[in-house]
């Protein structure tokens, strides 16, 4: 089985430089015949100010897609739409089995469900703890603590040496829900040996440790208990943990419960489904809350990240349908902001404000603990596994360094920084990038997939800067203008409308067709309509000048 | 003088429901025949996800425009842009005096030099402490303490009463530069009694202190004193204090200083003509500064926002003419996240991260403090002013609200929140909100002021989500189609180009001239272009279709 030119690679097309988009390929065997598995196949969000009119972003995977029939397996760590969220869209490039523990998978069938995938792939199942074969690699996994249930790192295990993926995880003493983090396992994993630990660095710039949902699920309680009035609580709808500690803070309080938003209700039966939520209270309809008194009602919503069509919108604008609050009644945000939400936000709290309601954050109130490892904790893990190399992943480039100094801080002999695209040799040998592939980014823009570099989305962007003129010229076949012509002025000041139509009728009067020459014709037309905005408007629009031959 | 009919108002036009333009009228007289001082006139900054290709807003002041000749002056408090950075915009609508202490009125003075306005209106220097009579109000500037030189509160007194407006304020001991807060004017206004309190309430969701600028002078003398390698610091220019601290840390680490952008060399110069600067270390040209041993060397820099043409991202990028950083070398950020800023300033600490620098920031190190009020500096205030009423502005509604809740629990007998536009009516009777004139703000887009509702501003934004398709059909003076269609495809991905020129070929074709109706020709065109566009793309580009006629 072992060869002298097995190589064992870690080649990263997400995450490596941002949080969320995760993706990672490990390849095994000789460079010219390298067999893959993949850990995790997750997107991330687009920005209006970005990326205007994208939803989501993924992972330009053509590398592997290439070589897809040496693309054993997407093994994945836990559900965040980070680590699944891409698998819809990315798998029939990969056609490769799937592999989840229960809830992931019963996440991820619902999504192949939707894109009409169903029936092409099964996600096959595996049990907490446990182990697959497949190909050089042989997998086991171990379970850990993160703000969903089923967090799993994975061992990875070749003859070359041992990978611990880490996945997302924290240290969480008393998770509430599922296990707690297997140490036994992970201790005897260092003490067979660890070659690299790739690891979660979303907190590496936090002392200190994160702090357990046990503590919250108290101060919650005691929060909801002294509360007045109509209480929303919003969380991220898969941190059940949470949903339960504060349905439960509800009852306690003679609180009915009421789910609102798709993704709320969602999320509770796939965790009812599989086993998570035997001692959830009853849930009741939120037009059957509606009818009880203020102090009798919890309503648990979407809408944390101030998305403007979940649940908690609508209700700060005034429009939902069975959800209303005013003054005296309070929405708890149990949770944080994601770096980019803040004015979304802060305009969801102001909303609220506006309706009389006090809003209460994990600002000013000990309501949340975030799901990833603070520096304390990462010591720990370095502990635990004690690896030759360390990899930071799942993170932007300041996380990852950050985390980088803190693995050699603690004496860890090699820590590589990585780029998307990077692959890096864990064995043999020192770790080492021994190549770089084509990465980077596709773009779910409506419901086609676009590459980030294409023109189309600068287009959009330059237009959504400054606006378009589009001009079409009429001339007959021996040249000469025919007509008058015909423009498009979108995104710009009436003012300069004005300028920009006398510029391009005096351009096109200037026109001598007896020289012929058209194309000089639409320079000049786009010249002069270009100068003439520049000089009224200090801005230049996107240009476009046309024929039109009759 | 006094009039039974006479009526003090206060009437915010920007800044009540926004950290930033700040523009509050006080009108007194009878309802008929009003008249008017504007305390403050200043900006907000656009941002590309909200407002695509919007450099600044500032209020929609129509209102007293329509009555200039009652404006009787505007009076600033103090240089930051969001009070003064609409001056050059907004006073040729109101064409009255402007009052400021010396320090303001050089820089208002340089933004009227620019705007071409400076030979139409003089700034009126006020001495700090000094006493204005200006029609029926007599209005005495108050020294307080914030993150600029010369801050100023004022004393607006009437004969139905006082009003202190606070403007920006944080009560700092040892400000470094200029003087201490005058509590023992504070307090004596508030034993003659006073009106009304209008304030600052940026901070008045933290509980505490905001601290001083004298602790973060030590605390960055000690970090920079251990610093090795290239040392670049970036802090608001108009925090003079703060260049002050960084220079002296500097030196004392035997570094030369070396401004770096043309914000801090402007603020310095305005500095040290009125006279803030006597103790400034002498600083450096930065291409001398590059000549320096590393260790030698220490750049204070513009661009701490992230700001994409500041010297810090130019520097980031790797190109800038004069400064290079890379292992071993150091940013500190000394200054705070604006809210909206996050992804763009973390951008630039991955760049900086990329070049191998270390980057420090108030998350981890001791390196700023705000220059507005937490709870225990607000309480203080209430303390020593003992106002009637209390009114929260310079806040988004969440401040707001929350100061309110806070001015009631201190016993302030009325708290009220209003809106811009909502004309409050301090004396006689308890505090009414008695009028809602036009209000809401104006985009400097390019060099054209426009309103915030124009249309050419959602084309733009429709445009940036889902592109344009503009068809020019051409049609002959019968009606008859005289040649192809001409059409711009713009922001759209290629796959759908094709269908919509399909679409629009095959309504073409299907066109009856003998029924003439070339509006429904239009209409069916544009119907078929954008219904292929949506079953194509899942979206919706802004569609037009004209006709040429020949």
């Amino acid at each position: 089985m072992a060869k002298r030119e097995d190589e064992l690679v870690l080649l990263p097309l997400g995450g490596a430089g941002e949080i969320g988009m995760n993706f990672n390929a490990y390849g095994f065997g000789p460079a010219h015949a390298r067999q893959w598995i993949v850990v995790d196949c997750g997107v991330l969000f687009g920005r209006e100010g970005d990326t205007p009119g994208i939803d989501l972003i993924m992972p330009d995977i053509r590398f592997l897609a290439e070589q897809a029939e040496d693309v054993l397996a997407i093994v994945l760590t836990h559900a965040h739409e980070d680590h699944i969220g891409a698998v819809p869209h990315l798998w029939p490039q990969l056609r490769c089995p799937i592999y989840a523990t229960p809830f992931t998978a019963k996440l991820v069938t619902g999504k192949l469900i939707e894109a009409g995938l169903a029936d092409k792939v099964k996600v096959r199942e595996v049990p907490l703890g446990g182990h697959l074969d497949i190909g050089p690699f042989a997998v086991d996994y171990v379970s850990i603590t993160h703000s969903i249930p089923e967090p799993n790192a994975l061992a990875i295990k070749t003859w070359l040496g041992t990978v611990v993926h880490t996945g997302d995880w924290k240290i969480d003493p008393e998770p509430l829900l599922g296990d707690v983090t297997d140490t036994n396992r992970l201790t005897r994993l260092g003490d067979e040996g660890v070659l690299a630990l790739v690891c979660d660095s979303t907190n590496a710039l936090h002392e200190g440790h994160s702090g357990s949902e046990a503590t919250v699920r108290e101060s919650l309680a005691e929060l909801i208990g002294r509360l007045k009035g109509r209480v929303a609580v919003t969380a991220f709808a898969s941190n059940v943990a949470r949903l339960v500690s504060i349905a439960k803070a509800a009852r306690a309080a003679g609180r009915e419960v009421a789910l609102v938003g798709r993704a709320m209700q969602k999320m509770v039966a796939a965790a009812r489904e599989t086993g998570y939520l035997d001692d959830f209270p009853r849930v009741i309809d939120e037009a059957e809350a509606a009818l009880l008194p203020p102090h009798r009602a919890l309503y648990l919503v979407t809408g944390s990240q101030g998305e403007p069509r979940a649940a908690l919108a609508r209700i700060a604008s005034g429009d939902h349908p069975n959800v209303k609050l005013g003054p005296g009644d309070s929405v708890i945000f149990s949770s944080r902001i994601i770096p980019g939400n803040e004015l979304g936000i802060f305009a969801l709290h102001n909303k609220l404000c506006a309706l009389g309601v006090e809003v209460l954050t994990e600002q000013d109130h000990f309501v949340h603990v975030s799901g990833h490892p603070y520096k304390d904790e990462l010591a720990q893990m370095y502990r635990w596994v004690r690896p030759k190399i360390a990899v930071p992943v799942h993170g932007e480039l300041r996380h990852m360094a950050e985390h980088a100094r803190l693995a050699r801080s603690l004496q860890v002999p090699e820590a590589v920084t990585i780029e998307n695209g990077q692959m890096l040799r864990l064995a043999p040998g020192p770790a080492e990038i021994i190549d770089e592939v084509p990465a980077g980014r596709i773009y779910l823009d409506g419901s086609v997939l676009v590459d980030e570099s294409a023109d189309h989305g600068r287009e959009r962007r330059a237009m959504g800067f400054a606006g378009l003129i589009a001009v079409t010229l009429v001339l007959d076949q021996r040249g000469r203008v025919a007509g008058e012509p015909v423009l498009f002025l979108e995104g710009i000041p009436d003012s300069v409308r004005e300028a920009v139509r006398v510029a391009v009728d005096s351009a096109t009067r200037r026109y001598n067709p007896k020289k012929g020459d058209e194309e000089a014709l639409r320079e000049n037309v786009r010249r002069a309509a270009r100068r003439a905005a520049l000089e009224a408007w200090d801005k230049k629009p996107v240009t476009r000048v046309e024929i039109a031959w009759v």
